[in-house]
């Protein structure tokens, strides 16, 4: 039997994304703001659909504007490019569902989108500006962490952090937030040698390999704090990285999957959303 | 006594260097180009008339024709930015003097150089880039520690290598460029808590602290490849972070100071205003 006593807390993301997603929702309706949020989805995947209507299903609910603009699979980079330049002007976001069909370069169509309407935070300039220490336009996933971590009070200056994802929109970026806070970062991924010896000695572990239950009770050190950003299909259930009942009863915190970093990811992008919108019309944004 | 035999190899950063110029010179001579090459420095500091002085003179040993555009202390921002963008069509490289004078945003000055012209590899566009994986506009310190790795065949994929230093001109850019190749990256700082459980296990170790002597051998793994990029000065001595009696009988190679990343720094910095000079007159540039 579990002793619930001893069990990890859980961050729980989808009420700090409610309320997060709350206060926008009352600084939109009190200020009569009309903040705008374009999506730009290619091709027919499910799932990509699935995230697209989500999201906007989310900022409509706060009274964002949202509409989502839909290409062929096979757009030209040329039409993509184009379409995105001439939404620049008309709305506060554009968000690129990716991945992108293969035939795009997806560094070309992320750099269309204007700086300031980079809300997700993927433009060659918006990475640059976080390695550099500026996040004012950082990628939404790693935001959303970094907020889960302020919330619960969690110190960041000093730890040891590893991070399981080398990627341009989580691990890279992240690793720089995290470094730019003070935090020793050990960035893993396909090629390191003796992975536990880095997720063990680890103060603050962040996941994002996409194998479920892949990070085991084991592998953790005691009273860690475990973000879990790895989403998985199975059956036609979400699963994370995390194997659930070995790490709950050796971490301190643990990020739950599905209702963890996921949420305030979004929220953390609609509030992006509705601050840009602010800063245009100079309203004072206090969120 | 010690044993020759079973010390370091040192990495001769003077003869790498060396022979990246001596090809540079001849491509320049036998193609008649004309590379230019422009260095901005403000203000009267010796060092930084030392390091500028040196730059003009190892590029205009190999043909590079150099000019030191030089600004008083307390030169405005709109001047510098001014004078920037007006060298940017006039030339093949702009070297901006660092550190700047602290009235300065040196982000916004180092961003008046155009990205094609930015040789040492600064402005924010090109940091976006080294994090996303396009190195063509890297930083010139840390191309000159990949370039010493690979002349002496030293494989980086799957290794651990630790940095000591999170600046943007070194530690930040290098995690990401060692990361794009594989490695399992750390970055320390002056928040990092046992900095020795983080140099032990570094099968590469590239320090950039700045304190003469600091690493010693205790604080080193039997075979490691140490890297020393501090640079400090001792009386009339130039002196790096490692404790070269200690380090050399334990590590496998060693960067000498002086003599070591240094000079194959300012080398990478050259070869890359010839490379962006024979990009614009479309000549084939193979060094």
């Amino acid at each position: 039997m579990l002793d619930k006593k001893n069990m990890a807390i859980l961050l729980d993301g989808t009420k700090v994304a409610a309320s997060i997603l709350d206060r926008i929702k009352n600084t939109i309706k009190e200020g009569e703001l009309t903040p705008s949020l374009a999506i730009v989805l290619c091709g027919e995947k499910p799932e990509s659909l699935l995230y697209t209507t989500m999201k906007q299903k989310k900022a409509t609910e706060i009274g964002i504007t949202t509409k989502i603009h839909r290409f062929p699979e096979k757009v030209s980079q040329e039409e993509l490019c184009l379409a995105i330049t001439e939404l620049n002007p008309q709305v506060d976001g554009i968000i690129i569902q990716l991945p992108l069909p293969k035939h795009l370069d997806q560094t070309v169509i992320l750099n269309s989108i204007e700086l300031l309407k980079d809300v997700d935070g993927l433009t060659t300039e918006s990475l640059g500006r976080v390695l550099k220490g500026d996040e004012e336009t950082a990628p939404a996933t790693p935001r959303g962490i970094i907020k889960l971590l302020e919330e619960y009070n969690l110190p960041v200056k000093g730890k040891k952090i590893t991070i399981i994802n080398h990627s341009n929109i989580l691990g890279k970026p992240l690793a720089m937030m995290l470094t730019n806070r003070g935090a020793t970062v050990t960035i893993c991924h396909e090629h390191t040698v003796e992975l536990t010896s880095h997720t063990k000695q680890a103060d603050i572990l962040i996941s994002g390999i996409g194998i479920p239950q892949s990070i085991t009770g084991d592998m953790i050190k005691e009273g860690a704090v475990i973000f879990d950003v790895g989403i998985s299909k199975v059956g036609d259930k979400i699963r994370g990285d995390v194997h659930g009942e070995e790490v709950q009863q050796k971490a301190a915190y643990l990020t739950p999957v599905p209702g963890g970093v996921g949420p305030v990811t979004v929220a953390m992008l609609l509030e992006k959303v509705v601050a840009v919108h602010c800063k245009k019309k100079t309203v004072k944004f206090i969120v």
